[in-house]
């Protein structure tokens, strides 16, 4: 299913050829203030075509607001976006899904649609769908903004090159307005042309490269969040994957901390004045799924995009036997860079969720 | 909130000192023989109490079958088990949250609810509540053995001691069998002594120690799971993180897979037969949100018990002051070797309603 | 599915002759005061044996809270209730359907199970199944007449004899009280003996009768309630129809107002000091799904009992022939007395969830 | 809520006045035809413009299909279609509500949305958005179709001048397919004109009527539903009073039949070949929420058009004073003519989900 959420539910449709993609979000509160140009900013950031040339991105994906709005308000109705799509093929309409790429969802969606779905360009797999989910969050985040919640995502590897990570205690709102606005978001800045030359090289190669993407979550009020089924890790993980290629998340310590020892892991509480806060924070701003009023922090593992030029093995699925395939095209050789803001999307889609249980 | 699932529902409720714990499974399909005696292992796997000692374990656990079952067949109504807490102290009812355990969920939960939450013995944020999780699994699991499909786990690590991992393209079904109904599952036996060696030692320093579990679905058919948050790996993370002490997931080739190169962590395919199969399997069964027949694959990472004995920094929440507290009682000091039959559970609930919607 | 709700949830579970009956309620909000004197009279109310005898009610029904209340407290953690049955009968495995009663959902229930459903006394849906609903909805009031919201109902009609109606724009709070705590509720009390009379007639011709039920909410916020699907007749009908036997409902003036002129049935508003009402209540306090300060009126129609002694045809499940049924056993000749308290329960249920969405 | 539905999930958007209004449809079966003529042949008889005048539908209201088919098949992916507002008028964004109009939601709209909604034409509350439910049934009925289920409706009543009602054992599937293709549908045609009649009767008045639509769904399989809260009755209902004006719903005898005896409402078993069926069909094809494989029927009432010319007391919100207001523009004086394609939608969307619930 392509739609999320409980209080706020988004409902995301559209295909990589098709006519349109967009999303319907229903559940949003009414009057709130929503800045078209903080989204565009938020859309600039995911749009392709910036990497190594640092041109202004395309102004095409400029998304048409349709319902839910009235002037820069919200109504409290549904809120209907669609971003039109300028590659659309008509005499495509052959689908014939003969050659799956690997790593890509073109068997698996060949098996669960019975050979129906639309498989030119990934079709609704495709990591464009990952747009309107970034005007989502663009909106949602909006609103956050003014409870004093900031969402901020960086690149916190590529390959084995790492940036800094946060100070999971105390994560300067500078930092986090800093990352939240810039397209190639790291902590320490003197990495990213290393960074850079590391992702030039895979494309040199035919290849691409996987990466981690650190989130950090600030001035969550603590006590947010329900237990078991309803926790903060099982909201966001619900939603993260949903993001193609995110095949890891851990919460805190996470993997890491599953090495320790819990005189290591556990985190002392004080008083800082009247806030109980911890001296640590490998508990990643979440106990029992509840939040504790820290930053709440998670990395997500991003896979290296599935397509590179090289010719690889695969399979006739008409003919029934095997064969090679080369993907053609240019492709991003580490999607990690672009997946950043649709982290932070994703991130804030599920915190106005948790708020919105909170005040029942 | 602590309900989950669509087609096949659980409601679990229940405190650690309160009368009983339990489960509502709604939407079971009728006329499916249970086994009770299968269900009697699962539960004794996860039952404490068998650790150093091999003992049998205590026979109090039992639980009762209320609704839904007709002799030992489904009805299609609600199956409804409740267990017994013999713990039960009536005189408790002060209710006086003073000083969070480091780790727990005991500031959060009483932030959460107000303080009105049952604190003693964690409450219903207690691992005791993972008792009824594996009755839900354990009958879901019999279920999906007939279709045959098959969940097991064991622990990939304490520590930074490792077990062997599983064979990803092909593990045997007498593996399979033998790890989803032992105590303390390893793939490499040889390595249990030296396991159980440093878990005593943690406990003999009066601390825990983490780890993580690695957890296999064979026999999975192609096409379940659907694109975007339908997909496996949502759902599977919605009802894992619903544990306690898991801080991580990853699919595959995860955390790893993104150090790797495109070229490094595509699956190639190929006929098998008539059946499509990739070579390696570092997508773990899923592409696009969606099973690709291959095993599905997973690892959560489970951090160390917070209890420990201990003296550790937190707060006097009534004195608004720092203090000192020391964990009184006996606790696991890992609690990851009982958290294996718990994620077998788990996946068996994420399965069962994953195929339910392919069959829509 | 046997669960309904959002931010409260239950989840209803047993058979007439298994075991138990019971309920789990999540997401009650923390520190509600609950008295368990007040659950016993509106539980009095639903039990059977109180007709024509007044005896006081037999005490085999009382409730077991195993969960999320401590002393009299709630402490935000799901609520289970169990009811044992004291009528099961073991040796009945057989579980042989062959005469499905008409009227009774025992031929669809047969279909939809495969035959595996627990068909004694009508298994899970039998009209005993309302007790645990009773039970949820004696909860929910308690917290909601906290907040000035009370909600009572009364026998509308039996057969063509109808009871005087609710004064659709001012219902005083005595009356609310009384028509909420009695057994044979109704407006003009001076009607009770004639309508016994009617039932006792239908009884003595071994036959059976129906009814109407009234239910007003007063108290209920302006505002509360969504557009579309999210509107209180679409909650307040999506559980009302779980109660076995109603087959009808309608909002405000309903079908009478199908009939009438705009001019006629359109309510004026009005300032009441600083309060907006309407002169008429043709609305049922609800315009666009939304409440709108008034009281919330509605109206169920209750089919006559199936269950009547006369002979009546019906098929052989078994050997595929038409054959006849005299159905045995003392039955309620007007279920509509001793399903007042149940409508007011169920009312109780959509109103709490209606409530959470608002302070979204 | 605007959106509904759980193996077939709509999420509706707009405002009468806005841009446009929609629908995303998620979870519809890839690979069924779908065929535009019948899209566009529902849409015209929910229309408006045709009643006195029999011009052929203005063409406007002509949805665009952005995703989820691919030529005249469906993908699997959500289906979403747009429908362009043409009376869109930027410069009202003042939104003063000062004036609510009785009958309407405009003072509970804005009390539900603090005054932010958008009022222009109603905003979401229009009966404008049902236009894009009628595309969703349009949808489903196609794919419905296909396995022998027909839905139909007719205006089975005006005020107090009544059609003839559904032969409700037996109804033709000439019948069935006539009632679904028509404008003005009336099972019996000769009391068209006597009905059309007092409609214009009613605008010369200007004033309204109300009046009453019977749907009937033949071919549904028995045991379809689920007991409890996923009846048949539950979900439609649920659907059901997202149409705006509907006030009630009774299903087979309803509450006529609450004034039978027993005797009188039962329907008789019996074996017509191979399949059981019922003499009569007072259940409605419903017995314990699940379908008997009898015609499921049902009646809704639908509230006379609130908008009427004449003169009619409200108040002043800005100034917190009585006044009066006289409603302009051209209404439809019987909202029931159009209501009827509407009504057949909403069913066939209730429909695919109580059948993708079976398949479970």
């Amino acid at each position: 299913m392509s739609s999320w959420g409980n209080a706020v539910k988004i409902s995301l449709f559209g295909e990589s050829h098709g006519e349109a993609i967009g999303v319907v979000i229903d559940g949003l509160p009414a009057g709130e203030s929503i800045d078209r140009e903080q989204i565009r900013l938020q859309m600039g950031r995911r749009a392709p075509g910036k990497d190594r040339t640092s041109t202004p991105r395309t102004e095409k994906d400029i998304p048409e607001i349709l319902s839910g709005m009235l002037g820069d308000r919200t109504t409290g109705a549904p809120l209907c976006a669609v971003i039109r799509n300028t590659n659309t093929r008509s005499q495509d309409y052959g689908n014939l899904m003969s050659h799956p790429r690997p790593g890509h969802a073109d068997y698996t969606g060949f098996i669960r649609y019975h050979g129906f779905n639309d498989i030119r360009g990934g079709g609704h797999f495709s990591g464009r769908l990952t747009a309107p989910l970034v005007f989502a969050g663009a909106v949602c985040r909006q609103i956050l903004e003014r409870k004093g919640i900031k969402i901020a995502a960086h690149i916190s590897s590529v390959g084995s090159m790492e940036d800094a990570r946060f100070d999971s205690v105390s994560i300067p709102a500078k930092l986090m307005d800093r990352l939240s606005t810039v397209s190639f978001g790291l902590i320490d800045q003197g990495r990213e042309e290393a960074m850079r030359t590391l992702i030039e090289e895979c494309r040199m190669e035919q290849d691409s490269i996987g990466g981690t993407i650190e989130c950090a979550i600030t001035g969550m009020p603590a006590g947010a969040g329900s237990p078991m089924f309803g926790g903060i890790e099982n909201v966001i993980s619900s939603i993260m994957f949903g993001i193609p290629a995110i095949k890891g998340i851990e919460f805190g310590s996470g993997f890491a901390g599953a090495g320790y020892r819990g005189s290591q892991n556990n985190d002392a509480f004080y008083y800082d004045g009247d806030t109980v806060k911890t001296r640590t924070n490998h508990h990643g701003g979440i106990l029992g799924g509840i939040s504790s009023g820290m930053p709440i922090l998670f990395r997500v593992a991003v896979k290296p995009t599935p397509s590179i030029s090289r010719q690889q093995e695969t399979v006739d699925l008409q003919e029934h036997t095997d064969t090679v395939l080369t993907v053609q095209g240019r492709h991003d050789p580490c999607i990690v860079v672009r997946a950043v803001p649709v982290v932070e999307a994703a991130a804030a889609l599920a915190v106005i969720n948790l708020l919105a249980e909170v005040s029942e």
